[in-house]
């Protein structure tokens, strides 16, 4: 597969990549969801960054403000999550619009506080400024796992089966329902509460870890017709996707009936839409029981295998055709 | 001191604070230059974040992009170097103009590689996003530092002897060369040089900490008007600043001469400027020697000392007066 193919994100990051010294000190840098540092005593120390702004990632005419700062921090725990990694600490940096009172930094504030308070992040420190512009909010995460524990993207082999954990599409249906203006029907309202509040699979991704089942693992942030691109691009492997078996949320299909302005087909929003937050996962076929006992009563689905040849297809009915690289942020 | 004396920006960061949980396996959070984690070795790792927005902390027009990528960077290490330790590893969020050129994120990751390069920084990950305002930089490096090393703003004394390393001033007078807009003189270079291109005292940072001579110490990036107040606020100690005994740099006077938009006593830009990244200490007087003889040939200078009473002041030949909180960039 040749850089050329990459969407505009990726290949810039490599490009930024390589404008940077080799690192030293280092297990693993740029190119999965966190980086990786040694510790004295054998241990790795996660870490994570996300930037999220103002009418790139959210308009503050849809969000309450805790649930932004929820948002911020619950997408930089998924990202430990998905390495097999307990995060532990957490640094905010913010710019907030000249004309914001403190009480709307404090709400803000209040949102991440919750959601570090439930999963025992302690929010160390951070940086605040007054914005030029949009509300922007930098959060960094640490985090920890045994170095026989973590898991890469890189780790796939052909062969492997490919699972997704929940159900795909909820956040990107309630980001449609959100853009429509119109107010929000009752049997949407969790696709909604799905884009604002993100629930990180904190629990499950542990547990997948440490029971060593899996050879892969990342989380599902910018959907899965691209993330599994980015993981099979790690792992040196191709895949085949099984559209009927994608576990298309319900509430996407109510909302194409609903909304005006959604696909008018379910299973592409599933597989292009992003903020999803779970996890993807390879592992032999062998694990299989293995996994879903491990997970019950949380849903995983097989949703395809991996494959020697390095293409990335997508199987509906009889038709096999190339999965292409879905819904990046970066337009 | 009651808060209400407190800048804004001091003010808002001890109400978002208070909206956080309490830490439980944090060594020191919120309210010093980096925060301090204890790693299972018993040694620390040290946090820090900085937000760096365009037309709030710098401007395309002045700017080359390697020297606003080094920057970004130097004042990150330096509050690291702040509290005694070597700073490790870096990530970069940014957000990038939505019209810029691939070239150009290049460019200012050169910049953040030469300083990591030298500094012996691993830059291991980060965050990429187009920008729907101005370019918006986090960065933030992790650090380490022995326990008994450890320097932070709490530990001056009523009688210490206050200090600080090379000459303050330069990179004030630097953005009023800048700001200025005509042609940069040839004797004015050096200070915008120290705006744009800032060196972190890393080396003598450390061998403070490792001497254990010092009973406080942060870096200079506010200006001594501010940032001593928030030493002597951490420490409960007061101090007089003896005004005659300030290292102003030499060029701070070619520049009050020269830019028709500075202030006409350089003594008063020395004092309020910021991003001097120059090291405050407190000692006690008996250390003197010691210290002077372990940073040669860096100049060190006694500027005052720490008074039991809580106010911070400035004497001018016979007069002493309260020294106001000064510059902050949050206005």
């Amino acid at each position: 597969v040749s850089d050329a193919s990459l969407p505009l994100e990726d290949a810039l990051i490599l490009s930024l990549a390589g404008c940077l010294p080799p690192t030293r000190n280092t297990r693993l840098a740029i190119g999965d969801d966190a980086a990786a540092i040694t510790l004295p005593d054998g241990n790795l120390l996660l870490v994570t960054t996300d930037m999220l702004m103002e009418d790139v990632h959210f308009r503050l005419s849809w969000d309450d403000l805790p649930a932004l700062g929820w948002k911020a921090l619950a997408q930089n725990l998924s990202d430990i999550a998905a390495m097999g990694g307990t995060p532990t600490h957490a640094v905010i940096a913010i710019a907030l619009p000249a004309a914001w009172a403190p009480h709307n930094a404090q709400a803000l504030y209040r949102g991440i506080a919750t959601l570090a308070a439930q999963a025992e992040v302690d929010v160390i420190g951070g940086d605040t400024i007054r914005s030029a512009g949009p509300l922007t909010l930098t959060l960094t995460v640490l985090g920890r796992v045994s170095p026989n524990e973590l898991l890469t993207r890189r780790g796939a082999r052909p062969g492997d089966a490919l699972y997704v954990t929940g159900t795909l599409g909820r956040a990107a249906a309630g980001l449609r329902v959100l853009e429509d203006g119109r107010p929000i029907p009752d049997d949407l309202a969790a696709a909604v509460d799905a884009q604002l509040r993100p629930q990180p699979r904190l629990v499950a991704a542990r547990a997948i870890a440490s029971s060593r089942l899996a050879t892969a693992m990342m989380d599902l942030s910018d959907g899965l017709a691209t993330d599994l691109h980015r993981l099979c691009r790690a792992s040196s492997v191709g895949a085949v996707v099984d559209g009927d078996a994608v576990p298309v949320d319900p509430v996407v299909a109510a909302c194409c009936r609903w909304a005006a302005n959604a696909p008018g087909d379910p299973l592409a929003l599933a597989l292009t839409g992003g903020e999803d937050f779970e996890l993807l996962i390879a592992a032999p076929p062998a694990a299989a029981a293995a996994l879903h006992t491990l997970l019950a009563p949380l849903p995983l689905t097989r949703i395809g295998e991996c494959t020697a040849a390095p293409e990335v297809q997508l199987r509906r009915g009889a038709q096999l055709a190339p999965l292409a690289w879905g819904f990046t942020h970066f337009t």
